[in-house]
């Protein structure tokens, strides 16, 4: 039985390739995570074990894929190097494989965050896309703008639970109160009304989570810039396959980090500098 | 903080909508499930267990998205109806919903197949693609394409484990053996050797699944024409939404049938019209 | 000298290739025809001339482009079969081949029906887009949108510009009297104010052009499955070189011919069914 | 007569938008230019006076399209700044109007080149399409590779002329000679054999041709910052309209300068520093 006759429709597949030399992110998002945290009584306004997993999973799928460089948490954001070259940069092919692996990872490891709450169906899922930016610039703006993000809904949902769970109030009325008010003035209610000082808050809740791979800083202090992913100039391209080896060795054995930490100004990527590429490019 | 100074970064993300009126098919691949196999130790040729799993992660997935017409695996596939808007037809979001979907079943459901043997790191995971097919015999040609292709490797793989389990050949010895044998030599060598004949082969290792949605078959004689799902014609596009919501509701309580048949000749889709769209076009 | 060390950039083109078994329908538009129009005192409502000028580039793309089975002006429209590989179905070459053969014509062919106004700086140029369809139904309401598009804007265009230039209105004044107004309302005024029957109107102003390749009629009859362009199926894809080389040129010595005719109803694609490709399939 | 019924055929439209922040280079390639110059009796090895029309239509696109900084021929490319935002970066509409706008000078130009030989049927055309390089050293390296490319093939086709022209061989015969010659035997062929020396061939041969928006050289002394185009950082982001007005209306006065000369090394571009946007980030 030859399969010639059908082979033609192979034609048909049609793919992406993401364009070289551009920081690749991949962009998680959960499916209908409002039932879900419902349904699991997730902790209001943040549960703590809800975020640990996600960091867990998160974690998992750096070990897994050492072409991600870093990860930036709640949302939850996938960084790629714009040297990566994982799977000739196929967009559906490092789309589905972050998201679901972190999806297993996901399943996998609740258990060991909510012992007490086993999964049963609809079970969690996950959509995500991927976004491509030229410049470093453009990936530190990108990074603020996802924690500066964080900030924000967190007050807000620091402030708004508050008015609820202490307060007394119900959804509507809470909303109403917050309608329009700025980040001081929400600041001030807590202080006022539920003698909370947002800045006592912890900083997981405030920052968010960046996850990313550390390496040996004596080794990075002497090998800044080996330290540095290959960059696609005309001679870094002949390295050589021992190096590739090597240097995807290095990606895999480096630590993976977590921090709550302020990640718009310089001071965590000047002392992180393999997180962005050595490119002498402006 | 105002996040104005860095919302420019949203511009940078890119959205590809499935042109309209073609059949979506995802097409998911387990990502080294060679390794994964021999890790858990499946049965040579085929683990009936694993391909049991695989089809109760399939049939979950139908169960959460009604938009999907039918399913086939091994490889595994599935086919969204060309009059399907889910999600404005976005790609990556259609891509991921599903893989990630299939993934988190995969894995909740593992232990329902396989109780002795716990999943552990590094966990199973999939990546998928999406292909159009504006034709529905663009569609059954694909069909006959992935059961043509499950026959010849199932065909092949019966017969090299064969003779690897118990003609007590190495693997290399047994790939030269098949190497350049057609269909019938190696049915032959089922016969004369190991006493098998292959047509009494289970259905599932020969035909693979095809899981679709089934409705009430006194109903779908009635009602064949309303089975099918809307079309992307002029008049039909103008269902109300309480149609839609209908139709949609029909989609949901049908029930999934599982079965291992063939796919190729036109009685299994004469039987079942529903599951290619009606288009009085040409 | 060599070049290998800049070569790498050869891998950051990207390249489309259009979804076969898709009509594919080049629409180009003039930019500035607006401005161009008053330069070079177009006759108000239509000018005939440049109407005629728009029909001969079409029609000389159609013979540069066998592909090409028809075109719709004034818009202008090319559509390629479905079945049609030119270019292994590029979007980009086949965008700007049928775009700038287009404007190679629409240049030197200007004289020819301008005599007494030559050409000057800023040139006329065109844009184009491509967009498919997957059916042939598709494709027929695609042409019907046009078509009715075209005695919309020429119904609106001829009652306007009767306003104005016979009616001594200003723009302001003719467009607030259209305003809100129905066919009808609009063929009233043209007929009690200006004595014109819009019936009357020449049918290359209310139908628009239609310019085809036409078949020997007899053939046609005799040979309509082949006259057919061959069919994105298994058995056909199967077209011997000979066999193709033979349709090109039939393609090409096929005479085009410009109609100025209803396209909404069915009988002027019954009457050429080689038009629309014959596919089995629904 | 209502067009809603039909209007459903606009959802099918695609548009690819081009990512932020790259380099948009425009490519054109003549169509069946081998034809066109034994037509039209080019003279060989290179016809001074159809790359003087080549340039003579690219500076009037860059006259009618201000965000193009520069172009490069023979083959030809038209850089667009990366901070552009032309058309929305709309990939259709960039495309085809360069295509187009360049055909249309081309065909207009034509006569002034070549008096003594009318263009008739088939007409030249052109072929495009869009690559993106998201660094300044990546186009700095698609330039230097396109130059490089102008030498090989015109140090190729000099020494091959000279054999058929002079030499009195066939052009097999000539083929033959060359194959396998490095750059350094091809100069001994000409100067040994023809007393040519390649050093004095001339440099629009050699070097090809640069086209570039040439800013007053004092202003831009003074104002070489400014000289640039805006970038796609959140600061510069918010060019108010006045400015950017200005810089449009700069663009447009800048005169347009052709040089034939060194694009690989530094210097050209570190004395036109606006030909690079400036952005801080590496």
């Amino acid at each position: 039985m030859a399969n010639s006759k059908y082979e033609y429709v192979k034609t048909f597949e049609q793919s992406t390739s993401l364009l070289p030399n551009t920081y690749m992110i991949v962009r998680i998002d959960g499916r209908g995570f409002h039932k879900l945290s419902a349904k699991y009584k997730f902790e209001k306004p943040n549960d703590r074990h809800a975020l640990e997993l996600m960091n867990a999973a998160a974690t998992a799928v750096m070990k897994e894929l050492p072409d991600i460089t870093c990860a930036y948490g709640i949302s939850d954001d996938f960084i790629l190097d714009r040297s990566s070259r994982l799977f000739e940069r196929r967009e559906s092919k490092i789309l589905t494989t972050v998201v679901s692996t972190f999806t297993s990872y996901y399943v996998h490891l609740w258990s060991n965050f909510f012992a007490d709450k086993p999964l049963s169906p609809p079970m969690p899922s996950f959509d995500g896309r991927v976004v491509l930016y030229p410049s470093s610039s453009n990936l530190r703006d990108y990074m603020s703008w996802r924690q500066v993000d964080c900030h924000i809904n967190n007050l807000y949902n620091t402030t708004f639970w508050s008015l609820v769970l202490k307060g007394g109030m119900d959804a509507t009325q809470a909303e109403n109160r917050l309608k329009g008010t700025i980040a001081s003035e929400k600041n001030e209610i807590l202080f006022s009304e539920f003698k909370m000082n947002y800045n006592n808050e912890a900083e997981i809740f405030k920052k968010g989570s960046i996850i990313y791979r550390d390496y040996d800083s004596t080794s990075s202090v002497l090998n800044r810039k080996a330290s540095a992913p290959a960059d696609y100039s005309s001679e870094k391209s002949e390295l050589s396959k021992t190096q590739k080896e090597k240097e995807r060795k290095r990606h895999v054995k480096a630590s993976i980090a977590i921090e709550h930490t302020d990640i718009i100004r310089d001071e965590f990527w000047e002392h992180r500098p393999w997180l962005l590429s050595t490119n002498l490019d402006s």
